[in-house]
C-alpha cells in the first residue's frame, strides 16, 4: 500500500465555439501551464473540443425541426472530431510533449451519430481508451446518441486507476457501480453541471467508491458562445450582457474521505491543481469498500453487458470499426 | 386463404389537450360513429388519449430546463393514462358496448416516465396487449422513454393478426421486421407525420409486408392546442391564425399490393374506412414474402431480445407489473 | 400528478440507554409533541429502541472475548425487542392514539442474533413491515447480524411511498438502486452519522432518487450513555465531560430537486419538521428519473435476491416466523 | 460535414437482346453524352448487358422443361459476360476515357450458373467491386442464381460511398440495413419494376437510409424484344404492336429527405440527371439516423453472414479464391 | 483400498510481524526440516504469512475508527499478499524445492479486501487452489470479508484428497458437509484457537467425516507481537511479560476413527508429524459414512452455491479474474 | 435474557430385559429419586424402554435368517410399546406426581416395523411429542426402522427448549443443524456409545450448537442381558463374567462454552445433575450463532423435508394422521 502521491490539475476553460483548431491551441496553453505547474494528470471539461451546446435546443420541437437547426447541427457536427483522425494525432503529441496524462472531453462523430465522449492519452503520446456518454440529459438527446457498455474504461497506469464518468451520468449508481469494480481511482467528472448541488453528488461519489473525483467543468461567459440569439441559458428569463457568466464552473477535487482538496472555483478560467495521496483509498476502504467488503452480491448483483451493442454485425469483420468504416 | 372482409376505421382527428376526460368522450362518440357503420376494427391515431405535444420544447434547452417547462412536464404526466387504470376500463367498456376491436394511442405513465403507447382492446371489452414506441424522435426523447423489445404484439383475432408501429418506428427496417416475423396482417400505423412523403412509406411497408397499413393521424388546427405561445409548428416562422392547420392528417388505408384503398385525407376531422379483403394478403406475398421465400435467413438473421429490460429484477416476484407496483 | 403536501418531522433525541420502557416513553412524548404541529410521518432515528452502543467495542479484539464485553452484549439483547412483541405493541397503540405513521430505529432480536431494524407503522397502529440494515459497518459486524433481501420494504400509504435505508447502508448503490425501484418516494435514512460528509450523502440521494431524503440522528452527550469508561467515542482521544457532544445530530430533510428543506440541526434535541410537496418529485423525474428514462437497463441490471436466506429451510412450513418459532 | 455536390445520371435504355458487342457499343455513346454534360457518376438498369428477359419463362413447368426452353437458356448464358473478361475490359475502358463512375447491370456467368450482378468502376478505370442479386424475383429463379452475403459492396469513393441494390431486393429490409450500415450514401437501385408503386419504395428508402437513392430502369418497347413469341408481358392478354411499350422506365433521382430530384420519366429512352448536394445526408441523419442514434441495437440486431457461402470447402484451400477456382 | 501412508507435518510457530520476507523465510526453514524428515505434506497455521492480529480491535468502536486503527489496518495490508504475486512465486519455489504438498496459511488481498486464505501448491511447484475463511469470527469482521461458495476446493492428489477450513469455520456444520461431500481425506484445519475445547472439535470432526484432522495454530509469545499496547490478548486482565505465551498451540493430528496420532503440543513453537494410514478412512466409513450410507438425502439436504459471488459481472470477461485486474 | 437456571438430571441405568413393567417401575424410582433432589428434568438413556440390544446379531447374515434369530426379533418386538398406549400413559403418570419433564427412550412399535424413539412429556403428564431415530447405525438397521422429517420436535418449555437426537444420529451434521435451526436449547443426546471418543463428540455439539448437552447411556453389566449365548460384545472375543462391563456409561452434561458440569460417569448405575444458567446460552452465541450471524445461508441452505414420508397416500385423506392410522 506503499502508493505514489500524484499532481493533478482540473482545467477550467471555455471552449472556442466552431472552432476546433483554435479551441486545440487553447487546450495546449493550459496543458503546458498545469504540466509547468509539475502536473502529472491533466483534466479538460466535458465536451471541451466540439463545445457543449449550452442553452441550444437546435430549431427540434417535438414532431418539428426548423431549417436554421438543421444547419446548426451541420455546423456542430462540423466541429466534433473522429477517432482515431488528426484532432486526436494532435491532443497525443500534446500530451506526449508535456509528459502527462490527458483525461479530455470531446464530441466524437461516428458516422452522422455524435457522441460525448472523453479521450485518455498516455505521457508517451498513446492514446488509451474513450468513454461515451451513456445517457445524454433532457434535450442532449436530440444531438448526441447513446453510448453503450464496451466503452467504460478505467486504465491502469504508475498513477492510479483512471476513469471518466460524464456529467449526470454520474448520477446513475449501476454506472458507478460498474466503474468502482473495474476499481477506478482516479475517477474523472467531466460536467456541464455548475449548480451548488453538484458539490453533494461529487463528494458523495468520493465516499462511495472509496476514490479521489475529480470534477471539470467549462467557466464560459455569454460572449464565448457564438452570436445566434436562439439559447436559453437559464431557467429564469432574463437579460444577459456579453459578460454574464452562463457557466460558472464549480470545478473542484475530492478525497476518498470526502475531503475537499480544491475546489470548488466559481470565480472563472482556472487550472484547479491538488496533490493526490493515493495511500488515502486504502484508509478509505478499510471502513467502506462498495465492491468488497460492504457489498452483498448474494443479494444485490449487478450485470454490465460490455460487448458493443451494434445493429447490425458482420461475421468476417466482427469487432472491428465503426460501421462507417465497413466498406 | 379463404379469408373475411374486415370493415376498418381510422379516426382523423384532435385530443382535447389537457382533458382527458373529454378527450375520452370525444372518442367514444367517434367509435360510436364508426360502429354503426358497420366498422369492426377502429383505429385512432398516435397519443390520442394524452395528446401528441407538437411543437413543444417543453423549455428543454441543453442543460436547462425551465421552471415553466417542468410545469408542462407535470400538466403532460397529468394528462397521461396508467396501464392498468380507470381510463383502459373505459376504453374497455366502449369497446365491448360497440362491439369492435379497439387500436388507441395513448400516453402512458409508468412510475415518472412516459411512454408513447397503443392499445388493443377486443370487442368483448378485454384488454389484449400494448407497444410502447420503442425509439421517440427528436424532442420526443425529452419528455418519452424508450420501449423495449417485450411490447411488439401481434394479437391473433378472427378479423386478421393486428399490430401497430408508431409513427418513425415505421422508418426502422429491423422493427419492421420484427412484426412481419410476427405475422402482423392489419399493421396500424398511428402517427404524428402529415408530410406527403409519409405516404411513400406506408405504401412501401404495404408492398414490403404483404399486409394492409392503416394510418391513423390527428388533424388538428392551432386552437385545438392550448393557449400558452411557446410552440414551434412549423419549420418556417410564419404567423399562425387560431384556424391555422398544424396537422394536415392524412391518414390512409394501403392494401397489400400497394394500392390506395382510403385517402389520403388533408381535410379535416373525419373518418376513414375501407373493406380489408384479406385473401388479398395470400396473393401479395406469392411474389414476395419478406419473411418466408424471399428472405435469405443464412445470410441475413435478425435477433430480437423480446424480454423486458429492466435495470432491476426482484428474484421473487419477476415477472409481474411495473417497478412501481413492486411495494 | 395531484399530489398532497405531507408534514414530516424528524426526532432528534438519545435514547434512554438500557432502559426500554423509558425510552419508549420519551418516544411518546416526541411523538405527540409532532402530531401536535399537525406532523403525519414521523422518523426516529437509527437503533433509537434498543441504543446505538457508539464507541464500544464489546470487549471482542482479534480471538478474544472479555467476561466483561460479553455481559455487555447480554444488556444490549435484553434491551432489544422481538418483532412481535410488546414494545412493538406499544409502538402501535402510540402511532393510532397520535394517528401518524411511525418510521421507528430499534435493535431487533431474532433468537441469539440482533439485527438493526426500522419498523413501519401505520396511523391506523398497525404494523406494516420492518427493514433490516443489510450491512452493518466495521465493529457493529461484532454485535449485529447481516439482513437479506427480503426486508427491504416500501410501504405504498395515502402520503406517499415510504422506505427506510439506514446510516452506511445508504452507501451502497445497488442497494439504493433496490429501493428507487421500488418506487420510494419518502426516503428515510435513520443514521449514527453526524459527519458534515454525511450531509452531501443525503442530497445527493435526493438527487440521484428523485425522492425526499429524511435523515434521523441521535443527539447525544456523553452522560446519555451509561458510566462504563470502555468507549471510544472520538478518533482523536480527548477528555470528555459529562456534556460533551458524543453524537451531533445533523438531521435534516431534503427534496428531490436537492433543496435543504429543515436542518442540518448541530445543536440539540430536536423536532425537525418540513412540508413536503410530493408534486415535486414529477417536476425533479422530468429531468433525471433513475430507473426510467435514464436507466439503461440493457447494459446495466441489477438483480435483488428478495426472499429471505435461511439456512435451513422446514419444507412443511417454509416462509413462517423465524427459525425460534418453528417448534 | 462540407460535402461536396455530385452530378449523377441514370441512363434509362434497352438492351440490345442478344448481341452484347452492340450493347456495349450503346452503353459507350451514352456514358459519353452524360459525362459531356458533365456527370461523374453514371448508373445503367438492372442487366443492361446481357438483358432483361422480360416475359419468358424458358419453358419451365414444374417437373417439366421443353427443349425449346432449354436452347433459349443456352442463347441467354451466351450472351452473358464472365467476370473478369473482355465486356469488363471494354467497360473499365470506356469510364477512364469518360472521367465517369460507372455503375452497370449485368448478367454475370460463373460456370454454368447465372448472376443478376452489378459492376462498379472508377474514373481510372479499375473494377472496383460487384455485387450479385441476392434473391431473384418469381421466375427469375429459374435462369438465374442467388447472390451471398459476400458482394454486398459499399464502395468508398471520393463522391461519397456508393452501392446497390437490385430490384425487389430493395424490398428486403434486412439487406437495406446491412447496406446503411456500411454507411452508403449513393444507393443505386437497378430494376425492372416500372409500376407507380415503386415510386413508394424508392422515396421510402432515402428516407429510411438518410441518402440518394438512384432508380435506374430500362425503357424498352415489344420491338425491342426478339422475335420469339413465347412471351407473356402484361397479365391481361392484350394484343402487342411493336411499339407497344412492355417497360415504361421510371428512373428518377430521390433526396435524403425524400425530395423527388429527377424523374420519374415514363416517357422513352432518356438520361436522367440531379445534382446530389451530399451534406443533405448529415442534415437528414439529424433527426433520423437508421443505424445510429435511431437504431435499438440491445433490442434489435442483424447478423450478416459476409464471407463466400461454398457448398464445398478444401482444407487445403479454405479461405482462398472464390467456388470456381476451386475446380 | 490399497491405499498409501503419509508422511504429514504440521508447523507450530509465530509469524514474524509485519515483516512478510522474514517471515518467508522462516517458512522455508521449517519446510526444509519437515521435508528432510520425510514429510510429504506440510501444513502452516491460519494466517502464517500476513499475521494472525491477535488482541488487536484497529481502532474500530461501533461508529468510530481511530487513525491509528486506519494505520494500523493499513501495515497489515501492506503484510498482505495479492493471488499471484512475488510472495506465491516464492512458496511455489520452496515446495519445488523441498518436494512437499504445502498448505499455507495466509492474509489475501484483493483491492482494498482482505480476506484469511489457504493456498494450496504441490512438490512441482504449482499452484493448486486458495481457500478462504466463508465466516471471520467477532472482531475479525472489522477487517477481514467474507469468502464465498467458490473457494471451497478439495484437491485432489496422489497422497489423498486434501481440502482446508480455518478455525471457527470448523464450526460450521453445513460448510463441513460441503467439504465432506467433496470427499475430502486430509482435512486441514489451521486454527487460532489454542483453547483445550477445540481438541474435542478436531477429534468430533475426523469421527463425523471419517477423514484425517490436522490441526496447525501459531505459538506465540507476547514478544512476538509488535510493540503497541494496544492488545487484549486475554479475557482476564492480567500483566504480560515479553515472554507470556499469547497463543499456546495445541496442534495436533487425529485419525478418521478419533485417535490421536501426535500433539497437541502446548509447548512451544514445534514440528508435529505423524504418517497417516490412508486405509483408516475407509475402515472408519464402513460404520458411519457422512454423505453416504448415513445420509438421510431425502429428509435432509444441502445446497452449496459455489459459483463466486460477484457485486458486478461484466458479461465480455465473466470468469476472468477479481474486479481489481478488469481494467 | 434474563434466564432461569434449570436442574437437570441423567440417568445413568440398564434396561430390565425384556421385562417393559419391571423397566418401568426402575424408572420411577430413579425418576423420583431424581425429583427429590429438585430436578426439573429428567433424561433417560436410549432404548430404556424396551431395551437396547448390544451384542446381538437377530440371526440374519446375508440373504439369510435363522429361526431363532426369527424368534428373537419376535421377543424384541413383544417389550417395545406403542404411542400412545398403557406404557405411555404410566410414564404420564409419573411426570405429573414427580413434577418433572421426562425425556425417555423407548422402542416403538408401529405395526411391525420399531424404532428408536424417545418420548417428551411434561411435569403436568401430557405427551408433548417423540422423535425417532433418523438413521439407526449397522446391525440396528436390521431390528429398527428409519424414522423420517416429522419427527424432529424441540419443545417449547418454561425451562428452555429441549430436543432430543439418538446415538451416532449426533454425528449427522445436517439433522444437528436441523436442530439448531428449530432453537435447541437443551440438546438431549441419549446414547450408546460408551467410548472415550464419543465426549469429544457432544462438548463439540455444546460449542457449535450454543446449546447444553445432556447425554445418557446405559451402564450394562453382562447379566443384565438375558442368557442366550449368540451375543458379541466386544470386538476382542474375550471371556466375560457376568459383572463385566458390557456399556461403560460415560453421560455427562456439557455447558454452551464446552465446559463439563457433570460427568462423564464410568462408574456404575447413577444419577448425573447440573444446574444449567440459560443464560450462559446468549453468552455463548454472541460469539458463534451457528444458524444466526454465523451462518452464510446464500452460499450453504439446509432444506429438511418435515413432514411425514409415506410410502402410499390416499388422496381423501392426504396430509391426516400417521400411515398406520390409513388402514
Amino acid at each position: 500500500m506503499a502508493r505514489p502521491t500524484v499532481r493533478a490539475t482540473i482545467v477550467q476553460a471555455s471552449t472556442v465555439f466552431y472552432d476546433t483548431p483554435a479551441t486545440l491551441d487553447k487546450a495546449e496553453k493550459l496543458l503546458a501551464e498545469a504540466a509547468a505547474n509539475g502536473s502529472q494528470l491533466v483534466v479538460f471539461p466535458e465536451a471541451f473540443i466540439g463545445g457543449y451546446p449550452r442553452g441550444s435546443y437546435f430549431g427540434a420541437a417535438i414532431a418539428n425541426v426548423t431549417e436554421k437547426g438543421r444547419e446548426e447541427f451541420c455546423k456542430y457536427h462540423a466541429a466534433a472530431i473522429s477517432i482515431p483522425g488528426p484532432e486526436v494525432d494532435r491532443l497525443e503529441a500534446m500530451a506526449k510533449k508535456h509528459k502527462v496524462y490527458l483525461v479530455m472531453g470531446v464530441i466524437e462523430k461516428d458516422g452522422y451519430t455524435l457522441y460525448c465522449s472523453v479521450l485518455f492519452i498516455s505521457p508517451e503520446g498513446q492514446y488509451l481508451g474513450k468513454h461515451r456518454k451513456l445517457t445524454p440529459t433532457g434535450a442532449e438527446r436530440i444531438v448526441w446518441g447513446f453510448g453503450d457498455g464496451s466503452t467504460l474504461p478505467v486504465i491502469q497506469t504508475p498513477i492510479g486507476k483512471i476513469g471518466a464518468v460524464i456529467c449526470w451520468e454520474n448520477r446513475m449508481p449501476l454506472l458507478r457501480t460498474a466503474m468502482y469494480a473495474k476499481g477506478v481511482e482516479i475517477y474523472c467528472a467531466p460536467t456541464a453541471d455548475s449548480k451548488e448541488t453538484w458539490q453533494a453528488t461529487i463528494r458523495h461519489i468520493a465516499l462511495e467508491g472509496g476514490c479521489f473525483v475529480l470534477s471539470a467543468n467549462q467557466f464560459c461567459k455569454r460572449k464565448d458562445y457564438p452570436p445566434p440569439p436562439e439559447y436559453v441559458f437559464a431557467s429564469t428569463e432574463e437579460d444577459l450582457t456579453p459578460d454574464s457568466v452562463v457557466c460558472a464552473g464549480g470545478s473542484a477535487i475530492i478525497s476518498p474521505l470526502g475531503t475537499i482538496l480544491a475546489g470548488p472555483n466559481y470565480e472563472g478560467e482556472a487550472l484547479i491543481s491538488a496533490d493526490l495521496d493515493l495511500g488515502e483509498i486504502g484508509r478509505a476502504k478499510f471502513s467502506f469498500d462498495v465492491v468488497g467488503h460492504y457489498s452483498r452480491s448474494e443479494v444485490l448483483s449487478l450485470t454490465v453487458r460490455d460487448y458493443p451493442a451494434k445493429a447490425v454485425t458482420f461475421t468476417s469483420t466482427s469487432g472491428e470499426g465503426s460501421p462507417q468504416s465497413q466498406i
